[in-house]
């Protein structure tokens, strides 16, 4: 990929609205655009971290057996009103009457259709356990919509729903989805801790949050200064770690996954039933599972970045490598650049070729703010001395290599 | 992917008030289920077509140059008005006022916004030309929604754009772009006819559609009864060949594609102009194509079926290989249904073993009515003789082959 043709539009300063340091960033370096207040397109520079992200979402999501679909966001009011949760999402819920007079609403979460889908399939014990899973856009009317595509009226989540016949069975599943959430943390390059949490409006018995450490986070964990024991703000409303009964420290987080064994809540009011081996009827238990997937690369950038921008962990960058020829008139480092972008692409690696006639401050400017994980410069010391430089946008370390022998940086930019 | 845990739930007739044969069948096999009338469901088995076909369509989309992005459903209805569209959509647009009392619409197409996103982007000819696209949901309040997925209020489109500094430049994108859908509908297992159309509320100079004939069709095409050539309703109003001055046979399809050249009819109510070499300023020329994704499913099984069910083409079909143990409780036949299920997935094809405790007559059933290309059976002759049943959905051909032998039948079943 050229970067002329690659609609990537960087600004030198960030819009003042923008307040945290991942909305920053993301504007900055061209990959949303703010249409109205709390609502973003993803220009292409996002969307390939966008997708990235999906992904491994789903990678994880499917080792785990659960499967795919694709739930609508238009929705009768009517089967919100057979949970109760009608009035429960009060005005935070988007609701209009169609031509025909249906009143509807736009989906901010799925655990009304997804049961009542359930609920015409399950029979007998035989059909159980599932899990299905959806990555989707969700609505809803923020009243106050902050930090670009933290707290948005439009955005995606990835949302699961496990059924099972008993609590035996909502437990494993549970487990297994809080191991495959700790897999895609990990790989975003995240670090995060899960905490005890507040059910809120989706009810249920037990759930856990997803908390990633952030400045601009408006969740609040307590971090033990001695023994680093992480707790939620309901559970250490002491302020003292119950090990080493020190003080702990205020840390500012973002939730990024929310996790809920609901029982039976949805499936009792929506009827998920099946008969047992003996010819019993028993209530399905259920369990859901969310991920602020858009919400994600926020994260990522909150907890990846330094004073020139972006720094993408590898799995979810937009581009493995980028390649800065300094000055594109001059035949031969042009040409090295192409040829290099060429090969690479063959090789599996996504490339940027930075192929603007601009100043190398100013490209070099642009790669730390873009932030892609290695930038090979192809410059005097390549016309000189056949060689290539190779940087590493998290460590700052430069290593050169010849540009005739892919063996010898391959395995760097792949590493 | 075992059967018992796929979510596949087959009917044996379809529900009334399904009118159509793609709609009986992808109701039927268990593809979809409606939630309210025009909204459906896309459960597992008719996700994975979906992610197929758009996968096809990223793919050619991404060899024209065209980047992805992804922009939003939320609108402001004062964007609308800008270009007179607001008033011309009618009650089709989804319309609310948000808590905050913004005007608010549901994007059913993105012209206004991704002419807006240009106009901040472009600046000189140097910016120029690109080719933006996404792959999104689209919302439309149907008066009468029709045939499952394909006249429904909530459905997935691609839509592109291109942006050019003149006419020569659209015409290039927009030949490009034609045999991309070209390459797309073939890839698809579609035939389908190209004509010139009413370019209807999007405008522009000139457009084409891309029809497939299919009997639920609500457009209508004239065929010539000698030559072949086909021409749409505004054409063949004489009901003569041109050519042959021979009767033309009346044929209902299927609207899957539309491409306009656009012109200036949006970029200039939007103001995207660029300064020319001579800094002369300019506007510039914009085409858009438009390609219903959901609806191609719809299109898919209408020109692929028979009496038992759907026949998929191959690189649309949910699994390649559907693997039926005639009878589970009999070790040897398990056990090498799952040898087969184990090592074709390995192979990376996708494979589906048919675990139900059924009698063979119900697996074959559900086995056409799925329309997996190839189905193979382990049965008595595995137990005997050791042979495999291979059948080919489409042409109905068994052939046989040693299980021992992966060579014998990988290459029958990538075919």
């Amino acid at each position: 990929m050229f970067w002329s043709r690659s609609f990537i539009t960087t600004l030198k300063e960030a819009p003042e609205a923008a307040e945290s340091i991942s909305h920053k960033l993301m504007l900055r370096s061209g990959m949303v655009r703010m249409l109205i207040s709390g609502v973003y397109s993803y220009l292409p520079l996002g969307y390939r971290v966008l997708a990235r992200i999906e992904n491994i979402v789903r990678q994880e999501m499917n080792k785990t057996g659960a499967q795919e679909l694709l739930l609508p966001s238009l929705q009768s009011i009517e089967l919100w009103q057979k949970t109760g949760r009608d009035e429960l999402m009060g005005e935070t819920m988007i609701r209009f009457q169609d031509r025909r007079g249906r009143k509807l609403c736009l989906g901010p979460t799925h655990e009304e259709v997804i049961t009542e889908l359930a609920a015409a399939y399950v029979k007998s014990w035989r059909d159980l356990p599932f899990t299905l899973y959806q990555i989707q856009t969700k609505f809803r009317d923020e009243l106050r919509p902050r930090f670009g595509v933290v707290r948005s009226c439009e955005f995606i989540m990835k949302d699961a729903y496990s059924f099972d016949r008993d609590f035996e069975g909502l437990n494993q599943i549970y487990e297994k989805m809080r191991q495959a959430y700790e897999a895609i943390f990990k790989r975003c390059g995240l670090g995060f801790v899960s905490i005890k949490a507040d059910s809120g409006v989706i009810g249920g018995d037990l759930s856990h949050e997803f908390l990633v450490p952030a400045e601009s986070g408006e969740d609040v964990v307590y971090r033990c200064k001695i023994c680093g024991m992480v707790m939620g703000a309901h559970e250490a409303a002491i302020n003292e770690c119950p090990h080493c009964h020190k003080d702990m420290e205020k840390l500012n987080a973002l939730e990024v996954g929310h996790i809920f064994k609901l029982g039976d809540k949805y499936s009792k009011s929506l009827g998920v039933k099946f008969l047992d081996e003996a010819g019993h009827q028993q209530i399905v238990q259920m369990g859901c599972y969310g991920i602020g997937v858009s919400r994600l690369i926020a994260a990522v950038i909150e907890q990846n970045h330094d004073g020139n921008g972006i720094i993408w962990p590898k799995e979810v960058a937009p581009f493995d490598v980028l390649i800065v020829p300094v000055n594109v008139s001059d035949k031969l480092i042009w040409d090295e650049a192409v040829r290099l972008h060429d090969e690479l692409g063959r090789q599996g690696l996504e490339v940027l070729l930075d192929d603007r006639d601009e100043r190398a401050g100013v490209k070099f400017k642009d790669a730390d703010l873009t932030g892609i994980p290695w930038r090979i410069t192809v410059g005097s010391r390549w016309t000189k001395e056949g060689k290539l430089e190779f940087k590493n946008r998290r460590t700052g370390t430069v290593t050169e290599a010849a540009g005739g022998d892919p063996a010898a940086y391959l395995d760097l930019v792949r590493g």
